[in-house]
């Protein structure tokens, strides 16, 4: 690739190779401290701090009123300095006031981002000012780097990425929590998942998968679920059963957390973050072995609950990471009467779906199945279900079955619920840059 | 990376390399030839074509009513055949039908998808199965490379991918076509472009990107436009001016080209597609420019237009090719009375915005701004257009410039028109999978 967008800018990473001489940075002013006869100056860019000392009293006066945020150009000389940022310090610059900021920070942007003062709710209402918080600024670009190391594994297996739309005719996965919108004076809904397309394009590439916006009409606003979130939706023909489906998660998220503890291990561990224990096939527990279990070694019964619980979730990954060797575990065999009409019933039992969710330190990060691939048996659970196989929403999905569909199957992955149990946030939201929910349009 | 998911199935394109070899092919039945005492078959998968010989009384037998589309594996040995499909035949196969298909298709498959009989609304209507034509599934082979080139080039020049909403309190880019919805009992709009998220995020990472949904309520079925489509944009601070961005769009499109027809040289000449002659970096020409040439040349009028139309964009870029070696052509100086409330006004000539546009082989594919990054200059334009800065829509952009930015700019990039261009195609809509316009909302 041709080197382009060359400029005289030297980024604040670069400093400390370029002691002694003379160079020009650019940035947002981040600190300022005056200290007498002198003011130290802390300048932020895309790649960290830079610190700079200044002593002329005609460049200091440039400085004053100045506040956080201010876009400053210096020019100086750098000296080796072991006790700032990066390791050098930039002296006697010659200060250009790119743009002045004169109001006043209303939340503070240079502490650790587990030390802030504000609340999430505030920090929130404030995420056009707090990205600019170096630990924030890491969280945006780790996120980045699970997508980019979700995108090269899946790539490397031949899976192809797609696009499908999230304006429909009808609701895919049912229940009340659809938007609806006026389109043209007809109904549209807004997807719900991406379930039907790309199990649609199983038929044409088998292998696909598609980073999508994905809308729920959540009405709560916990600290797992958000109105909008993107998910990564994977499908793959011609598997033989589950056991493809969970060699490939497993295998999916240990490149993932392999990649980005390599590529942000300093990043990683200044956000307090703790590099998960993975085995390279995660191990498996029925939903009902799962209740018992938890029954057994903590008294809680969730025995008549066709999900894992919020609680079951944790305390099943603190016990396999003892026990398994694992913090990622799939739960398996969820029953039937819970199971969408698009699943594949286990052929030696049939009380069960052939269903693996995955439960990543602590919460459920991706629901996977088998599907259901024959066109009467899928038509016939359909109408079971109550839908209607001539309605708009199914007619086309129905097409591809119709027509000739493999055996497959596939996965749905939460992307800032994945980036949030990685970095270890409390709260999705955290791991949203601008998160919605049934409060929370904007920013 | 570990290899996972073995099988011992073959995939089509394997099969020469097997001569003399017993495999295990399957896939959908693609075409089917009864000669006399033999049957043809061809399979698809995800790899392409492979063809098989059946001679086997009891094997023909299990062929018998099967339409295309039936899911088949096949175990047999493979001969060389220069004549057949990928130069290698299966001969003598034991036939497994694993989902046999009933339904004979109501479209055809295996035609060259620039000779197939029917309409493009035929087979919009029928993309659930058109998508299994070959021709086809290099298309979206082809899209997920342009995709990955884009990507590729934006994150080696450290542009960081991130992810807005597209559920908004307000709408960004003003005028008529918005969506609205009801959100619990509030009213929020579908992003029409990523427009201020990506300057927002400017002053957090500097140079970011995003691939993300579009939502325009375009009430027309042009050929030009969509409901729904993916924008790339990409913003970047720290510019002089335009110069930056028209180097960064020049390279970025050469670096897509170059990849693109790199690994799909044989699909995009078996879809007629030409590679498109262009500079390294891309001639520009005012707008004002533009409607004199052409209508020096051709007689047509256009110079009382604000933009380029239709029938100029196609023709600059045929002059182009010809006098100044580029299919690609910057369109820049657009008059500032057409100019959105972000740009940037040009300090040398205030009645011009700080715009470049990109036409690639004959359709604008790129918008591309400086943008105003001033904050009382953005609020007097803002309020000069008609907005209110309190507004939810503006009060959060606006909070990033109170607060500092730098000199910036970017632009959107359409991906589907992107490759709708690359590949040759008249209609936007053959370059999305499931196109929406005011009367397509399914499938």
């Amino acid at each position: 690739m041709k080197t382009i967008l060359k400029t005289e800018r030297v980024l604040s990473s670069e400093v400390v190779q370029r002691v002694g001489e003379e160079i020009t940075v650019s940035g947002w002013l981040h600190k300022k401290r005056d200290l007498g006869g002198v003011t130290f100056l802390i300048l932020r860019d895309r790649h960290g701090l830079v610190q700079a000392l200044v002593e002329e009293p005609h460049e200091r006066e440039k400085l004053r009123g100045l506040q956080v945020g201010s876009i400053l150009t210096l020019k100086g000389v750098v000296a080796e300095d072991k006790r700032a940022v990066g390791g050098a310090e930039i002296h006697r610059p010659r200060i250009t006031v790119e743009v002045p900021v004169e109001f006043p920070s209303p939340i503070e942007i240079d502490k650790p981002i587990d030390h802030r003062p504000e609340t999430l709710d505030t920090l929130l209402e404030w995420r056009v000012l707090n990205i600019r918080n170096p630990g924030e600024m890491s969280v945006w670009r780790i996120q980045a780097s699970v997508g980019d190391a979700i995108r090269e594994f899946l790539t490397q297996h031949e899976f192809v990425e797609f696009h499908s739309p999230k304006l429909l005719a009808g609701s895919t996965e049912g229940g009340a929590e659809v938007f609806h919108l006026d389109y043209f004076g007809k109904e549209a809904t807004l997807a719900q998942s991406a379930q039907f397309y790309k199990q649609i394009m199983v038929a044409s590439l088998e292998r696909v998968f598609e980073f999508g916006s994905t809308y729920r009409a959540e009405p709560s606003t916990t600290t797992r679920h958000m109105t909008e979130f993107i998910t990564i939706d994977v499908e793959m023909g011609f598997i033989s059963g589950m056991a493809e489906l969970t060699e490939l998660m497993s295998a999916l998220i240990n490149h993932v957390c392999e990649t980005v503890w390599r590529k942000h291990e300093r990043e990683l561990q200044a956000l307090h973050a703790t590099r998960p224990v993975l085995a390279e096939k995660f191990p498996e527990i029925t939903v009902q072995d799962l209740h018992e279990l938890v029954f057994r070694e903590t008294g809680q019964d969730f025995r008549l609950e066709k999900d894992p619980a919020p609680f079951e979730e944790r305390w099943i990954c603190e016990y396999s990471a003892k026990h398994w060797g694992s913090e990622a575990v799939f739960v398996t065999e969820f029953p039937a009467s819970g199971m969408k009409f698009y699943h594949y019933r286990s052929e030696t039992n049939p009380a069960v779906a052939e269903r693996a969710d995955l439960i990543f330190c602590g919460v459920e990060i991706i629901t996977g199945s088998r599907r259901e691939h024959r066109y009467h048996k899928l038509i016939e659970q359909l109408m079971a279900a109550g839908g209607d196989p001539e309605s708009p929403g199914f007619k086309y999905y129905l097409q591809a079955f119709q027509y000739g569909m493999p055996s497959h199957g596939g996965f749905g992955l939460g992307l800032e619920r994945l980036t949030q149990r990685l970095i270890g946030f409390r709260n999705v939201k955290e791991a949203a840059l601008f998160p919605r929910d049934m409060n929370r349009l904007a920013p």
